[in-house]
Formats: C-alpha cells, sequence, structure tokens
C-alpha cells in the first residue's frame, strides 16, 4: 500500500492541514496519478479566502500535472486521442468527469453533466480523498478525459492547460471567427493573457486590454495586446466585433457592451462570483443585434485545443513570466497568501518525489 | 401623371395631414405598387404618441400589401424568390432596402447595412414622398426585396408579414431548433402570438405565455400556447430552454433570464424603445453557460421563412382574430388612437382603389 501527504481545506481563514493518508485501492477504471506540479487558479483563492464557498473538508488545487502512477486493469490504457498511455506518462486531465450523458454531449456542454465530480472542489468522503492538486496524488476516476503531454511542454505551463487555457479556448469558440476583428480584452490576468495571445495566434486585427493597474497593461503587451487602457481611460467609442470580459468585474461586462459594433459578441467567462448586477440597455443590445454568452469550465474539444495551442505556440507568448513564485507543497498556506497579496497570473506548487 | 393621397406625419400630438400629390417619374429601376391595405405596427403607435422618435415629415406604416401600378424598364421583373413580377401582381417587400453590402449580408444584417432606407420611417424630401403604407402608393426602390403574394393569403395577414412576421421568424432562427424544447415567451401582442404559433409548428414540447392581461393569455392559448401565466404569478423554478422577449418590459427580460436552464437561450425583440435597464446576474448567466441575443428588424431569409409560414399555416391559427377594427385612409387617426386605447393586435387600414 502506497500512502501520500495532503493539504487539507476545512474552510476559510483556517490554515491548511497536512495529513499522510493511505492511498485507497484502484478500482479497475481508474488510474493513479502522482502529481507533480500544481498552479493555484483564482477560483482556488476566492475559496481560500471565503469569497467562494465549497464543501468542505476538500483538498484544493485543480490546475494540476502529473506522472501516472498506476493503472487499472479494465482502463483502455488510451488517452482522450486515442494515444496509448503507460505508467510513466505525464498527463493533465478534464477537471470534471461524469457518466458520459448523450444530453449534455449533444449540447456540447460535458462540464454540465449529472452527477458531476470535480477535482480540487469535492467534498472528501471515506477514503476518496485524493482528487487535489494539493496532494502526492489523485486518483482519476473513470471516464476522466485524459490527455499525455508532449516533452517540450514546460511542467507549469502544463499545470495550467486543464483550467485557464482550456476556459479561454472555450470564450474563443463562443466568440467566433476574430480572424481580421477588433477584439477587446478586459481583465489581464492569466485568462485575459491567454485570451490576447491566442486572439493573436488566430489573426485578430486588433487587440485591445484592460485592466485596473498599469503594470498588467505591460505585461498584456508582451503578450500581445496592441492597444491598452486602463479602465477609466478608455472611450466605448472605440468600437470593437468581440468583447472577452476575463476580470469578473460588472464595469468591465458593462464596457465591453458599450464598446461593441453592430452584429457584436460578448463572451463572460471571469464572474464566478457573487457581484452586483450587470445593467444592460436592452435597446442597444436589440438595435445592434448583439449577442451575450456566458461560459462557465470548457467541452473537452476546448481542452483539446488548449493543448494543442500550448504545445505549439507557448515559446511565442512569455509563459516564464507566468509563475512569480513556487513553493513546496508543505508550504501551501504560503503561497495561497502570496498570491492574494501580489496577484501575479500564478503562483506554482512543485510536489517533490515520494520519500 | 398619377396622383395620389398621402396622409403626413409632422410629429406626436399632430394630426396626420391629408395631402394629394403627383407621383413622381419611375426611375428606371424602380417599380411602383398601389397600395391595399396597411396594418399599424407597435413601432408605428409607439411614433405617433411620441414615444419614439422619426425625424418628420414623414408618411408612416410599413406593414403593407400592395398591386403592381408599374414596372421599371431596367428591373428584372423578378422578385426575391425568382418569381416573375408583372403589373396587377400583389406584393409585399422588405421594410428596408439598402445597396447591396457584402460585409452585412456575409453578417447576416442586411437590415444594418449602410445607406438604409425605411418604408414607413423616412423623412420626406423633395418628391420622394411615396414610401409609407399611409397613401396610395410606394415607389418600391433599387434593390428592394420583393415578394409575390399567393392568392390564398388574405390580405390584412399579407400586410403584417414583411416586419411582425418576418421579426418573429427572425428570433426563431436566432433561438436555434426549438423541437422537442420548452419556449417561454413574454408579451401577447402579435408578436408574441407569432412566436408561440412558429414554435408549436417547429414542434416545440411546451410553450409557456406570459402577459400582464387575462384577455391576451386566452388569446395566447388560440395561438398554441399550452401554459399561461401573468407575469406576477409565475414561478422562475418553472425552467425553459429558450425565452423570446417580445413586451419590450425589462421584468420580461429578467424572468425570461431567470428561468432559462442550463444552456438556455433568450432572444430579445420588444425594447426596440427606451427602458430602464435589464439587470443581470453575471454569475448565473456564465454558470448556466446562457446565451442573450438581440434582434432588430430581420434578413431576407427571415421574410422568405416568414412569407411561406403564413402561406402555409395561416389557417392553423386564429389570424382572423388580428385585426379588431379596421379604417379607411382618411381615418387613420382614428385608427391610431383606437389602436392605443384598445391595444388589439392589430388595426387594419383600407385603401381605396383610385377615384
Amino acid at each position: 500500500m502506497k500512502d501520500g501527504q495532503l493539504l487539507i481545506f476545512d474552510g476559510a481563514a483556517k490554515p491548511l492541514r497536512l495529513v499522510r493518508m493511505e492511498v485507497p485501492k484502484l478500482n479497475p477504471a481508474e488510474i493513479l496519478v502522482k502529481n507533480t506540479y500544481t498552479t493555484l487558479c483564482g477560483s482556488d483563492l476566492h475559496t481560500f479566502c471565503g469569497k467562494r464557498n465549497e464543501k468542505t473538508p476538500t483538498v484544493l488545487g485543480h490546475e494540476i500535472v502529473g506522472i501516472i502512477s498506476e493503472i487499472g486493469e479494465s482502463h483502455s490504457h488510451l488517452d482522450f486521442n486515442g494515444e496509448a498511455l503507460k505508467v510513466g506518462d505525464r498527463v493533465t486531465w478534464a477537471v470534471f468527469v461524469a457518466p458520459p450523458q448523450e444530453i449534455w454531449i449533444n449540447k456540447g456542454m460535458p462540464q454540465k453533466s449529472d452527477h458531476l465530480f470535480k477535482y480540487g472542489h469535492a467534498q472528501i468522503k471515506g477514503d476518496d480523498v485524493f482528487h487535489g492538486g494539493l496532494g502526492d496524488f489523485t486518483v482519476l476516476k473513470e471516464h476522466t478525459a485524459i490527455f499525455k503531454l508532449p516533452e517540450n511542454l514546460p511542467t507549469a505551463i502544463a499545470a495550467t492547460i486543464n483550467c485557464a487555457v482550456a476556459t479561454v479556448a472555450g470564450a474563443m469558440r463562443l466568440a467566433g471567427s476574430v480572424k481580421g476583428k477588433t477584439v477587446l480584452v478586459t481583465g489581464m490576468g492569466l485568462l485575459g493573457n491567454l485570451a490576447v495571445a491566442m486572439a493573436k495566434v488566430q489573426g485578430a486585427k486588433e487587440i485591445i486590454a484592460v485592466d485596473i493597474t498599469e503594470a498588467k497593461l505591460e505585461q498584456a503587451k508582451r503578450f500581445g495586446a496592441m492597444h491598452t487602457y486602463l479602465i477609466d481611460h478608455i472611450k466605448a467609442d472605440h468600437k470593437v466585433d468581440v468583447a472577452l470580459e476575463m476580470s469578473g468585474a460588472p464595469e468591465a461586462a458593462e464596457l465591453g457592451l458599450e464598446m461593441l459594433c453592430i452584429g457584436g459578441i460578448a463572451v463572460w467567462v471571469g464572474a464566478v462570483f457573487k457581484t452586483r448586477k450587470i445593467e444592460i440597455d436592452a435597446e442597444q443590445v436589440i438595435r445592434n443585434i448583439i449577442t451575450i454568452k456566458g461560459l462557465h469550465n470548457y467541452n473537452f474539444e476546448d481542452l483539446r485545443y488548449a493543448l494543442k495551442f500550448m504545445t505549439d505556440h507557448h515559446q511565442d507568448f512569455p509563459f516564464d513570466e507566468m509563475i512569480e513564485k513556487e513553493f513546496p507543497l508543505a508550504e501551501a498556506t504560503k503561497a495561497f497568501e502570496y498570491a492574494l497579496q501580489h496577484k501575479p497570473l500564478r503562483v506554482g506548487i512543485y510536489i517533490d518525489e515520494l520519500k
């Protein structure tokens, strides 16, 4: 029997609790992964500080990369792309898993399936504990969409693919082709910079980045933003075809709608927490034939695109700026505090080999 | 030289002014139509009572049916469906016309073309006066999408095709397939009842109609609504796949969004006038992956569908209830007053043969 370390989250304002537990016997369709690196996503930070609620106790961290340690005997031994999987392969996987359900697959929204399980979000029940990135292992449940990672992908980048990158891939899918178009991106955290980078690769004519700090705008330029504005300094008469809202700020969503040209489309991603209501001029939405689409998480095609995008383009953008600081697993509480204070694109948690 | 009567609108709170003017010589690509019947659309009423502003003087009325009186020598003599046009044919036509522009055609939004001219809305300039339904003639400008009407279509129904019916056809296009779905329609004026009828023909599983008066709800049942509610009596936990907003009331738009299930879509059509802002919970739009689409007017395919729908299905629904009262052209001011007071689906204006 293996055992491994875990950091248990018991609720906001409580320090993470380091425990050592036995890894339960694998079900035949499961895969055991030795986690190697986890990046803290904005939603981890929101849960940690109490801005959002998850059922506790839980193990946080869902932007994970790891190495296959064991494969259940009835598993297909194939990843989502049909590539062979073996012990020792480096992988990432969809943050959500559910029994395949035709209705949600047909809607292109497997992330909204019934009986959904989410890595890094689920409550600990019995010995079902190894399902977050802040621990030595993840047990990948049956039906998990797993992706084998190419060797050239740096670990920290690989970790962000199954949340930040895939979500932005989904937002770009909802926005439709941006080729030759003017794209506004509000909120220059990791999602915003990824949106800028994808818009650039996809051939956008103009990319405008908006944030509330100059430093983030400078960084956005390095990811491909052609024009940058502090939110209070931009004029809504600068018209855009596509407005990608990554900040969660109501003012940013409203700015995006005001800036849309006739036939424009807004995609809202950022506000996965309570905010004041967005105030919309229905007449403008109608007369300008505007579309607004919300997106939460992503589907499997988005995750596939995210992996391909980062495989092909991670060297075209300054992703070396992404991780401002790294912490060992045992110091993850400090990592959260650092992230909340300094707001870097990401902090990284490295998870040592088992001793 | 022909001459004809016209009712000129000089601004809200001023009675319509009956004049007789000479019909100018037709340009070679134009067609002259003798108007026979015009229905008053909600936007005509809004303009008449000052709720919306049009440049004056103008000739109101754009839901028009008429008979071809003269065809310019360079006109193709074909309608939008490629059918031959000749003097004496009964026709309707798109309310808007512009030189064909690739960018707007590619967007599927010819109604937003540059240099757009709108029948029943345009300011009178020089001898360019015969462009509204409240007159004996309409001069159909070059590039107007004209549709020859089948003989079996009653005149009043034919009049509504180029605005009410085509707009609802556009809303259904934006909503996507409603087959097997639950559809909410808010606002049971003519657009709302047409939406109910189209949803029924397209195979919706459940159709819910919402209004502020019981009489409108009773009428909606006759058009196919399966469940009807006064807006204050419906519970938002009754989930719907599609919410079609035809009333323009902010409360109705908000109700529709609240009622949408995951992956649901709202189409806003009604609010073509100033209202208070719609208040939207961005987190709900995001987590439920909701889409909101505004629609103003329609494109040519919508108009084609509208004509086919009414040709095939006008006898399946109680369109004999649509016109509550008819007035001769000279009494159109009374028609506006009646419509504003009694809020029927439509009032009709019949335009006599020339004397």
